[in-house]
């Protein structure tokens, strides 16, 4: 379905749509009780929106592909993923608010560890402060490449930006991450020939940055990844017909938010800061996408027990925003990251979609087993917007 | 989806793939019971295997499209059968290990039987023993056409393969069987003007046949379909990154396997000798496909009891396929074939992908009907294969 379709049938409306991601929400039966984190947790508000709304799974890219989130957040966006590939790298870069211009490559770096043979021992460093991570950055801003800028801009713990700006470069760069441990950091190959003199400028960047990081254990080392030029996309606003507002602490989702044209609202770092921030800027907007982290990272660590508490503190936070009366409220994720497989994972998430024109089907638990047996059937990610606007009467049919 | 994006994603693994075609698998219920034939067979092994595993129905061309068994397959082979068309006439000549070379047109022949008025009474020749079509296609190599090498190669039964090799054929003909009784063969026709030349020597073709048989009752005439040029297909071992082996008894799955660049293993005439095949070169590849063909030859003769003890049959074989410990399991088939229609049908056919990062749903039957509320939901069979590699962990996310 092409956004042009939507665009054409939008429809002024006044009702309100609230869309709450749980970032990596979905998960897997842990061994020994044959219960997902979902089906674990006591999640009295979360049953009660699923018994009352229309449940589902939502697929982000494709059966058996898992989304980065990225691409996870793009669908729920309403945008394909296939059809707008972004790099990580320009997501990091947009979610620090840094001014990315046509033609700049960014990318994502982590930093590392390795040990006396350079092989690496941990691809976050053991997940140093951002305290420290602004540290080293100021060390590797002393980097000088001829003939292109060179901007690092710390993000989170162990994450930071790297950005060239100059002429004739390109973003088609494999990354140096070898996504595992005991091996070296790659070098980064062009993947197109246009991109061969950018190779060449990273690698020589990764070079100096091995020196600069030598003492620096466990951050003496760097990874970069999701090499990207900045890319267009059609605006949320005007593909929807919707005022849009984000409200994420971590600054990957604002960027994600800010590339598709919706207002990026400052909140602060707690999920329940991001729920006041929600409250004070209800009244302003058509539509508010809301992000939660912590189901993810304690997903990403392996930490069973501790995504189950993630949902729970998620569930209890649910009445204050129904509170709001959205009219539309849809709650899912943007990929599944089962504690038993410590990443992203290509299952189905679980999505609820409530509001006084969503059937209310035979689902009365939010979980992914659950959900399966829901009237949404399993739905890829860009056509819940679509079922957003429905619901909220913004949408007009379509022919006579 | 595109074979282009799977084969991005894939990474190294060691986790092995099986793939259990069933052929014609789906049935439908008998009108005196209300059950189908997988819901009429005592199936413990296949029962207990969809209550481990995720269930789901597979469609393998589009809703209310019949499958023929090679688009069936080639949608099981991660191929989308409407992208790559192939003609059945291609997959018997390479079942039967012919030479086929580029730009040859084959097509499959049956034997068959007509009356007195030249109308046929018995499509497939009473299924005749191999041995008298070996004796009968020698009659049919006596015929010469102008300017074009003719080679007929017997298959099995009433089976044989009609191969023209020449200077500018084409393989866009009509084929010759009415698909009914009661009915004269047809002429071929050309589907476009550059099959005039090859549709008047198929027909000249058929005429001579026709004069060799007349005395060879029941098997007195000959039909032609899925006249086809050999096509070029992607290797399934480099898009998919798997050493591949194919083991079916019935040569046009060979043929099949052959096509998209498996290794096409020596088996024996039985199930169980292909299970014993399966067991000898289980260590030696990533993937093995095994097919199972009495499913389908006892719903296309419309024998309910005969497709229940096949099914049965094949259920008694599930234990030893299971314990070669195979990563991810899959049972399905390339279409359905209900005995109450003694053909290929459009209904979408059960599916189990078990695995230890397969979902275990709600399912318990491996049926029609049960596998309908399974988590897979309902399928194109294209994208059975991503989602085998995501549960074998041999694809890598996508986009950051």
């Amino acid at each position: 379905m092409d956004l042009d379709l939507i665009r054409s049938l939008v429809v002024p409306g006044t009702a309100k749509i609230l869309l709450l991601s749980s970032d990596g929400l979905g998960g897997f039966p842990h061994p020994g009780t044959g219960r997902s984190e979902l089906e674990t947790a006591r999640l009295p508000h979360l049953d009660a929106l699923a018994q009352r709304g229309s449940c589902g799974l939502i697929r982000h890219v494709a059966p058996g592909i898992t989304p980065g989130s990225g691409p996870g957040h793009l669908g729920l966006f309403g945008y394909d993923p296939l059809r707008f590939p972004v790099g990580r790298g320009v997501l990091e870069a947009l979610g620090i608010d840094f001014d990315l211009r046509s033609g700049d490559v960014a990318a994502r770096g982590n930093f590392c560890t390795v040990d006396g043979a350079g092989l690496i021992t941990d691809r976050r460093a053991g997940r140093i402060s951002t305290e420290r991570c602004v540290e080293l950055v100021d060390r590797l801003r002393t980097i000088r490449l001829p003939r292109v800028e060179t901007f690092v801009q710390p993000v989170k713990e162990h994450r930071f930006v790297l950005v060239l700006r100059g002429a004739g470069l390109s973003g088609r760069l494999s990354e140096t991450d070898p996504q595992a441990i005991g091996r070296p950091p790659l070098a980064a190959h062009a993947e197109a020939p246009e991109a061969e003199a950018t190779a060449r400028l990273v690698n020589r960047f990764v070079d100096q940055a091995r020196g600069l990081l030598a003492d620096a254990a466990p951050a003496n080392m760097l990874l970069l990844r999701g090499f990207d030029e900045l890319p267009t996309f059609p605006r949320f606003p005007e593909v929807f017909g919707l005022r849009a507002g984000a409200i994420a602490a971590y600054p990957m989702y604002r960027g994600l938010a800010r590339l598709v044209g919706m207002d990026v609202l400052k909140t602060g770092p707690t999920f329940t800061d991001e729920v006041a921030t929600l409250g004070a800027h209800f009244p302003a907007y058509d539509f508010l996408f809301l992000h939660y982290k912590d189901t993810d990272k304690a997903g990403e660590d392996g930490d069973f027990a501790g995504k189950v508490a993630a949902l729970e503190r998620l569930d209890a936070e649910i009445p204050a925003i129904e509170a709001l009366r959205p009219d539309v409220l849809v709650v899912t994720g943007d990929h599944a990251s089962p504690a038993v497989l410590a990443g992203h994972s290509w299952h189905p998430v679980p999505v609820v979609l409530a509001g006084r024109y969503a059937l209310a089907d035979t689902v009365s638990r939010f979980s992914e087993r659950a959900c399966a047996a829901g009237s949404l059937g399993t739905l890829p990610a860009h056509y819940l917007m679509p079922l957003c606007l429905a619901h909220a009467l913004r949408l007009t049919k379509y022919g006579a």
